[in-house]
Formats: structure tokens, C-alpha cells, sequence
């Protein structure tokens, strides 16, 4: 198989906060160990706006202007950099945002999303000790094509479309604040948020053996979660949470909560409804960035509080959710676009227009 | 071995908040599957004053007027209850504060200390499925003598005294909380708050293998943390801690932090001061109840907080690090009373009057 | 709800191996913590032929002759002894065989099937330290009634019948093993012996997320397997099991293994299939006792062989699977007979005689 | 600080089985991200003489003929590779064996020493996926110089000698087992084989805070456990380990075993010896390959056996231990010889002559 690779690609750039442009840049060529993929979807995910606005700064994300962001992709591998061997051209793949420097002390011990040496990428000239953080610190995937180091990226199996694999990264976040909470086989899950990440993690706790799980969230978002399989519904509006769940529970509390709402009450509210020795992940970051806790109902109920970052170590368990349609991807992607409306498909997934959840961007699409 | 059992006994009484009385009860007798204890030191613990003052409304504690606290004993098995073959009268035993029910999931599971039939102890004329909490919802030891399950004691080893095997509720509280966030051999480990349990929690980390561990709090209550092996004392009141630790790790974090000091910001600060991947323990409870934690640190981060709740299978543990004098019992204990001085004892304890650490209730003491 | 208990029952009793014979004796009366049940269905468990013959004569099994058998159970509670508040007449329940002491380091920490105190049940008139071994070591379930401590039962689930829920503790050995072992969510689990445990383990795995489950066993119990579920069928008769697994991965291995065959090459075979830091767990016996294992295997590949022993903390679980028919129990019975056809319901069972997998004695039905 | 590097060195050649040869060859050049270190200590491991008498066939080890061995080594970094950090020249590091491909699912997971993609190193004209094992499957330390990659590297703390760090390896594979069994506090673990990795063992589970460590072995190398501080020895020749073993626990057994002996039947003696649920790590290899267990005792106890591979994770936590006596490090070296005396080296070491226990090469010594 062989791709003609093109000189020069479209790409969709933040210049500043809040402003995004179209541009034509080179495309990029691949080191040792990378390979050229061309872009067939590209997922909008929570942090996406949020980055736009400026609400990153704290974490210095955008690291520079003109950038190009994109972490949530699938595609095909088009070209091999020198010493690839575990890929081929022509491989349809999903990609994974974080790449680790593979030498920390945190990389060797499989936790490359919280590498020690985040950041020093080179991007700035500085020292290259090997990570990457696609789309954050480093240039991600909306654009007709990128390079990636072939430790970011997974096959994706037979049946799963490219926009179904776009989502491993967002199902990936869930899955993995999902393996550390842990499920209560036949217990009863809570899951704050019926956003995108909420919904995968909602389905992944099915997946798992949960007996029960319980969404909350509010309005007609609470739709798509009984759709997708929730088996109770709390809206926040209508009923208080915590009372709900302790009555369901015979005032035992929910086994563990999957916090994937950023809502600043939310971890509170988690730590009332679970049962002593139980979990909450942590999964959300928060506008206000601090948020209060019942210090006392954790020490006096055991409970465990797990942040989870990203997604080590679970994107070919999600693309295998995604195949046996245990995570249903379809009935999450509400609308697509090509690159170019990029702003508008913005504006639809951040302000939950037109019923509206996860927005795909496919680069090949015409304008 | 024969003991003669008198029909009545000196206890010192808690009649109303911040009223505690001097009375004369009589001995209880041991049920099936109990014993009776001769009470040779009483430990006075944090919550003690706390209780006095009224601050555990909330908890329902204590659950009843008058009321006999005193949780952290060590005694002599002086009459058996009807089937009882694992204790002889003689043992030399310590006692731990909680025996759960058996029969709910979380006993069943091995977490008693968190049992769901909490207050279920028939002491109110309700159900009695078998929980007691000594000293907090079931009367404790401050008198002459009490009765116990015989699942709640421990053979206390050789060479190890009742006033230091006292402390082996006070040491496994630690020791629990050291447990579940686990040590890093060779790693760095902090501890907020040099009082008993933290002092015990430091010597456990050190015992279990912690290369380095690092004490925070305030003035001369340092000196007994340098004393007792701290490698490193930050005074808060002098440095910036989260700033210190960092420099101390060259920008990495502390391994895992042992939050032993109830004040309303460490919790906080732990989060700044721990590694990726890093482990909090909260064996703390907080005036306030509820504390601030940075909710996007927690996630960025992956901290892993862990309440933890008492000492459940610890006590062989901490009462072995007594004899090897892992952890040094004596140099903890300050000051000794007999029962009749309890309101001057808890005084110089609660104000830390005088050098205070640990102050030790002696009953046979004369007044 | 009322019940009248008689004074005596029917009782098919143990007199000495491969010696059974119907009696009837009197119905027991139960203790503090007990309750009288009224048996409606006992499963016949591959150990009931076993002790029969004779084969648990190094386990003490059976303790005393005549000796009343049967472990794997459901029923109702007709009767309540002293105390007891957690369960009430007219429950319908399912029991567990084990019941620890309480009181020994492992029961405190949550390992009651494995309790130091092992047999010292009072039963031959030495201690009782509160040990029971139902159908074991204890008097069992083969017959119309029997007396168990409350913290045996698990309530059964609404649209579980008896029938089925008398397999709660087959399936939960197998869960037990399987939760030992661990799921890996999408991955490939191996299960030798499509009999009734490895049947069972096989749809927990399913349940748990395996994404691939290969059943390893011989002719035509192989099609149960397939007709419930299992992805891939190997007749170890016909072609080479290991050589077929590893094809089926790539070389790389299966993610775990539940051995549940008891065959005695099978510990060594699963050695040789389980990628590097994989999992066995051995949930059978053997005739033998002693197996071989390729040490330099295990080690070189950093295999975790884990011994699993019956099913603490798993009955809820496999109740609730019983429910969703995520374990499909009626499929499993394939014959029932009343408690007189007992040894012709054990020889059918033993010898699979017209396709049998799980055998049901169900005492109220007439003979 | 810089360093000349020579064009050509000494080194101790492989040549057969059996069959050394002191050799002339280039010194190697540092590819990107590795190091070229001036080596100053090489311990002689258990199996060099093993994999010199052709006794690693199985592994295929050798890979080629010359080879050179040595894979516990200690040194100095001379000059640095392509786009290398992390070290500077002058650096004093320790190595490990083991570099994982960093792609493959058991690296990304931190478990690098069971890399999916072992032998996959490119020394033989065919993929190079980033393996290496240095010294095993990849050119070793008997020499005066070799590359390596840098994340085989950990710097030697100060006041430890190039000669105790030369054992990191040593004490690190001795200190995987340990972790990958646990060590229970104030408990009681049992040590096989009174070796260098034995006794690293024993000393490792003092320092992680067990109780009791009990040596089995005979004769005289007995004594050297003793003086490190082994609890209680058991001389197999003169006593039953097993009944002893019991006899010490009150018939509870070990809390956990490290197998380090390599015996066939040490294994099966250990499951006889633990306790229910107790742990024992396979942390040698074995003449026979195969070796028995008694499967019945596995699952009725619920026994875990891990196999340990090697030493991930761990190089910094032993030479902390090297820089606290912890482990003694000057207690296991009997032995120095320069590399021309290799032969006689591995003769005293193997046939453990004149009290040998851990015998070291210092390619700059004088011949």
C-alpha cells in the first residue's frame, strides 16, 4: 500500500485565546519511530472550548501560537518513520493524547499520563526527553494529517468506524477513573454528568458487571443516559441526589461513584452517597479548581478518592467496548462537520445546541 | 490463676458535656464470648477532650448519660465469659476500640471498623447485632474494670508494659492510615502533626522502610519528632511546607503523606506536596468538618486520597514494633495520673501543658 | 408468617463411604444467631461423590458417620433462633458452606473460608469456637430441614428460583477464583472443564468484560459450553491446547486462566498458555494432590498462580448475575430427583450420564 | 569533566560452553539516549556460571559466540549519546539488566522486565524494538567499557561503593520478589537458600518491618544469615523445616516465603509452610525446569505463588538500603579479582570455596 503524502495540508489553528484560523501548513515528516497518519475524525471533547477561552492557562496549554489542537482521532497510517516495526501503512488506528518519556520514574512503573518530565518535549528548544502531549502541548489532530510516535496509537478492530474510534481517548478517560474506583460486581454505580465521558463510563461500569448504575445530571440530558442503559435516572433539579441514592440503597450508599460532571458540588455530594469503604474517581476538572470535601465522612466512612488522569493502559479495552457495541459509540456522535466549520461544530458541542453530545470533525469532508 | 471480683467499682463518669464525675458502679459481668479485664492504663486520645466538650453531637457520641469513656487500655483478663477458649484468665492484653457486627458485608469483607450496623448494639433497647465501639457508644475503660469481646484483644508480647501497650489503639490508628496509603522503601514520606499519632505514624514509616521521613507542625512539639528519628522537621510557622518539600525532592513530591493533624489546611497542602501518583492518608478529623482540596491537582496529579477509619488488623503489628521499640513507647508517654486526677490529666493533655504527649491513666494508682 | 416445624424430618445420610441411607431424625433446633430453614433445593457438587467414595479422607470429610451431606442449597426460614434481626420467617434464602470463627486473624480480615480455626466447631465435644463447614463438616442440607447461622444466607433475588439459587455456591467458587485471578476488560480468558464451575466461571468472565472466552475440555460437554456462550471451544483431545491458544494470541498468551478441570496436567498446560504476568487461578482439586509446574515458567514469565478456596464475599454477586441471566442457571440444571433417588441423582451426576451437568435434589417433591 | 576514551579494551570473552577467552576488542560507541560508562565493578551472579556451562540453552543464551557476560555491574559515565539529559559525564551509576521496548502492553504497564518484545533487539539483523538484556542477550560488563541506555541507570548514592552497587541487581531481584509477596509487619517470613539473593532477601524483609525471618539452608553458609541478622536458622540436613516452621507459628505457619534456593522440592515445601492465605515468591530457577506443588494444599489454603522476573522498579530502593547497612553490602563481598582471573572467580563463587559469597571483578584492578 502507498500514499501519495502531499507538500502542504489544511489545518485548523488557535492564534489566541478565543481566536481560530484556517491555515495551510507543511506536513509534518516522521522521526524515527513515528509515522504520518491523515486524519479522518477528529472528536470535540470538554477541554476543547475550554482551551479556546483561555481556561488552561494555569497549565500553559496552548505552549504557543499558531497551534493546532485535536486529541480525540482516528485514522490510517499513511507513512513510516525510520524503525518502525510494530505498524504498516495502510493501518487504521486510534490514537492516545499522552506519550510518556518512557524513563521517569512514574513511566516505568506504567503511569505515563502523570510523566515526570511533562512538558519537556523540545517544542521550545529546550530539552526533547521524549513526551508528548498531542493537542495540548503539542500539535494534535485537526488538520488533514499528523505525526504521531507509535506508542500513542492502537489498531482499531474490524467493524469499528473511524468516527466510532475517534472517541477511544474520551471513553479512555472514563475507563480508566473507572478502573480505579473499581466495580462492584452486581453493586450500584453512580455516575455524576451525562456528558460524553459520563455516558462511556456509565456503559464501561455496565460492562464491568455493575448491578445498577445510576446517572445524574439534569434535563433532557438524562435522555440519551436512560437510552444508552442507565437504570435510574436522578435529576438534581427535581430531588436531592444524596437522599435518592440512600434510599435506593437502604441507606448503605452507592459502591462508587464516577464523578464526571466538574460540577464544584459534585465531589461533595459524592462523598454523602457512598458507602463507607467506597470509591469516587475523580475523573472532571473544575472551573473553580478547588472544591470542598466532608473531611469527617471521609475519615469516619473509609472512602477513597481517586484522581484519574487521561488514559493509560485502556484504549484497546475501550475500542473492544466500542466493537461489541458494550459502549454504544454511534448513539453518542450527534453531528459532524468537516474542518473547515470547525467553529460552528464548537459552538453546537459547547452550548448543547440541537441536542447535541459528541461532534466529529472529519477532515475529509467537503465544506 | 484466681482472681476475686469485688461486687462494685471506682469509674470516672461523663454525666453532661464538660461534667465528668467520680462514682462507684457496679463490675459488669462477662457475656458469652467475653471477658472480664482489669484495667492497669488508660491513654487519654484527642477525641477524649473532644467528647468531653461536646464536639461529636454529630457522631451521637457519647450515646448516653453518665457515660464511662476510655478506649485506648491495656489490662489483665481477670474472669471468662461462658465460652471462651482463645483468652485464660492471667493474658496480659491490649484492647482495640471496635467490634463490628460480623455479619454485614463490610465485617464480612474485614473492614469492621466501618461495619454497617453501627450503633447496633442493643444498648438503647433497639437491635443488638453485635457492634461496640469501648469508649465511644459502648462504656469504656476509664474505671477500675469493663468487660470486652474477646475479638477486640490482643496478647500483649513480652517486655512490653500496660502503660505503652495502652497506646496500641492510639499507634494502630496509625498505622492503619500508614497501611493504606502504603510506604515507598526508600521513598520520602511526610507527616502533618506531631502529636501521638503522628509520631507513631512517623516511627511506623520508618519501620516499614520509608527512606526519609519528613515531620510538619510547630514550635517544640518538633523536638520530639527529631528525637524520635524525623529525618527532617518543617516548622509552618517559619517555611512555606509545600515549598519546602518540593525543594527536598527536587521538584518531584513527597511519595505519600500521612495526614495526622486535623488542621483545616493540610489536607490542602498535602495535595501540593505530593508526587504524581502520590498516596494521602486522612487519619485526621476536622473541627470544621469539611476542608478544601485542590479538586484539579487531584486529577492533573492522580493523588489517591484515603480516609481511614480506626485500627482495624493491625494491633499484633504495632504491639511488635513496641518490643523491638520500632516505635518508642515510653518516650511518648509524659505524664501519669491515677482515675481520680482524669479532669487535671485530660487538662494537661488537651493543652498540652508541661511537654505533654501522652498522658496515662493508672486506676490502681493511689490518689 | 407462620410455620409448623415437626419434630422429626427425612434425612439421607452418609454411614460410611459409598454407604448412604434415608432416616429420618430430628429436626434441629436453632441457637442464638441461627434459624431453622426448610431445604427446597440441594445442588449435587462434584465434592458429593468424591466424599462418598471416600476421597476427602485427608480432610477429615465427613467428620462423623451417620453424617447428613449436601452444601450447595436454597430454601425458606421457617423458624428464628434468639437474636437474630437480620433475617426474617418467610425469607427466601440461598447459603453459603462456610462460616468462620469470627475471631482469627483471617476471618477479622475478611478471609472466612480460609479460618485458623478450621474445625473446631464442637461437634466432637472438644472447642467451639464458631467454625462452621456445612455439608462438609457439619451437618448439611440433604435432607427436609437444617439450623444455619445467619450470616451463611444471602436473600434471593425476586425471579430466581430455588432451583437455581441452590447453585449460589457453585457459582460463587467459580467467582471467587475468577475475582482472584482478575478480568482483563477486552481480553482473552482461558476456562479448563466445561463442567458445572467452569461453566459458571466461563459467563462471570463474560460478565466482567472478558472480550474473549476460550473453554478447554473434551466431546460433548464442549456444546453447553458453546450453546452459553464461550467464544472458542478446544477439544484437547483433538488438537493441542496451548499450541491453539497462543495461535489464537499471537503468540502472546491468554490474559488469565480459570482452572477448573481438576485435571492434573491442567495446572502445567496453563502455565504454558497465560501471557507473561498473567494469572491462574486453581478453583479445583486434585486426585492426585500433587502437580507439576514449569518453575522456570513462572518465574521467567512472572506468573501469579492463586489457590481460590469456596466463595467469601461473592454470594450477592452471583445472585445478582443468576438474575440478570447473565449466569444462565436453568440451563444448567439438567436433572431433578426427590431427596429418596439421592444415589441415583449422584450417579447420574458423577458419571454425566444423559448429558448432565447440575443435579437438583428437591426434598418436598414426592418419590 | 571530561574523560579519554581508549579505541580498543579488555574484555572476557564467551567463546562455547565452557570456553573463556580474554580478547582485544573496540570499545562501543553511545547511540542516542545512551551512555558509554567506564565499568569498575562486576559481581558474579548465579547465573553466569550456569549460562557458561550451556545451561541457558532454553533462553538461548548466548545469542552469538564471543559474547561478553556480566550484567551486576557498577561504573562511571565517560561520554554521553545523542540528545542524552538525564546524566551527565562523571555520573556514578548502578545498572540494571533490563530495558523494555517501551511500546508493548506489559511496558506500558511499568512490567519492562517481561517485555512482550524480548530477544526483539536487532543484534541478530532483524527488528530492533528497543529491547535489551544487557549481559544475557545483549554485550555485558566484563570489560573495561560498555553502552548503555540510560534508563538502565540509577545513580549510586554517596558513601556506597562502586563494589556494593555493583550488587544493586542482585539485592534489586531479590527486592521484587519481596515486593511481589508482600511482607506482612511483625510477622513471620521464611527465606530459602542462604545465597546472595537470599540474604539480600532476608535483609529486605527487616527492612520492610517483619517480625521474624527465618533462613533455611545447611552448613555453613548458615552463618553468614546469622551474623546479618537472620532470626532463627534452620538447617535442613539436621531438622524438618516444615514442622519446624509450623512449631515457631503455632501451627499457622509463615506469613510468607521467598524462595531463593533453586532446590526442586523448596517450592513444594514452602506451600506446606505458609500460611492460608499466605504468599511465596518463585524469585530463583530451577535445574529440572518442572518442579511438584501440592495443588490440593494451594487451594484449599488459598495460596499465591508469584513468579518474579528480575528487578523492576526497585534499583533505587535497594541502594538505598545499601546506603543505610540495611543491606549489608560489605558483608556479602568475600571475593575481588581483576578481569584476567575471571575463571578463577567463577570457580571460587561457584563451588562457593573459601566461604565465598558474592565475588566481585574490578576491571581496573592489576592482574
Amino acid at each position: 500500500m502507498h500514499f501519495e503524502i502531499p507538500e502542504t495540508m489544511k489545518a485548523m489553528t488557535l492564534v489566541a485565546y478565543d481566536k481560530l484560523a484556517l491555515a495551510r501548513v507543511p506536513v509534518p515528516k516522521p522521526g524515527p519511530g513515528e509515522v504520518l497518519c491523515k486524519i479522518k475524525s477528529v472528536a470535540i471533547c470538554g477541554s476543547d472550548p475550554k482551551m479556546i477561552h483561555g481556561g488552561y492557562q494555569f497549565a500553559n496549554w496552548p505552549p504557543y501560537y499558531p497551534f493546532i489542537m485535536g486529541h480525540e482521532w482516528a485514522g490510517q497510517i499513511v507513512a513510516l518513520g525510520e524503525g518502525v516495526e510494530d505498524f504498516q501503512v495502510g493501518d487504521r488506528v486510534a490514537g492516545e493524547a499522552h506519550v510518556g518519556c518512557g524513563k521517569c520514574e512514574n513511566c516505568k512503573r506504567g503511569h505515563y499520563t502523570v510523566c515526570l518530565n511533562y512538558g519537556h518535549d523540545g517544542h521550545d528548544g529546550g530539552l526533547d526527553l521524549g513526551h508528548r502531549h498531542y493537542g495540548f502541548y503539542w500539535q494534535g489532530a485537526n488538520a488533514e494529517y499528523n505525526v504521531y510516535k507509535t506508542s500513542a496509537l492502537h489498531r482499531i478492530p474490524e467493524g469499528v468506524s473511524y468516527d466510532v474510534a475517534s472517541m477511544c481517548d474520551c471513553a479512555g478517560v472514563a475507563m480508566h477513573g473507572v478502573e480505579l474506583a473499581g466495580v462492584t460486581p452486581g453493586g450500584t454505580t453512580v455516575v455524576f454528568g451525562p456528558g460524553a465521558i459520563g455516558l462511556c463510563a456509565m456503559q464501561e461500569c455496565k460492562a464491568l458487571g455493575a448491578g445498577r448504575v445510576i446517572m445524574i445530571g439534569r434535563g433532557n440530558k438524562l435522555d440519551k443516559a436512560k437510552e444508552l442503559g442507565a437504570d435510574i435516572c436522578i435529576d438534581f433539579m427535581k430531588e436531592d441526589p444524596v437522599q435518592r441514592v440512600l434510599e435506593l440503597t437502604n441507606g448503605v450508599g452507592a459502591d462508587e461513584v464516577m464523578e464526571c460532571s466538574g460540577a464544584a458540588d459534585s465531589p461533595y455530594k459524592a462523598c454523602q452517597m457512598v458507602r463507607k469503604t467506597g470509591s469516587i474517581a475523580i475523573i472532571a476538572t473544575y472551573h473553580a479548581g478547588d472544591v470542598m470535601i466532608p473531611a469527617n465522612t471521609v475519615n469516619f466512612n473509609e472512602i477513597r478518592i481517586v484522581g484519574s488522569k487521561a488514559n493509560p493502559n485502556v484504549s484497546d479495552k475501550v475500542l473492544h467496548f466500542f466493537a461489541t457495541s458494550q459502549i454504544n459509540g454511534e448513539a453518542l456522535i450527534t453531528h459532524r462537520f468537516p474542518l473547515e466549520r470547525y467553529e460552528e461544530a464548537v459552538d453546537i458541542f459547547e452550548h448543547k445546541k440541537d441536542g447535541s453530545i459528541k461532534v466529529v470533525i472529519n477532515p475529509e469532508m467537503e465544506a
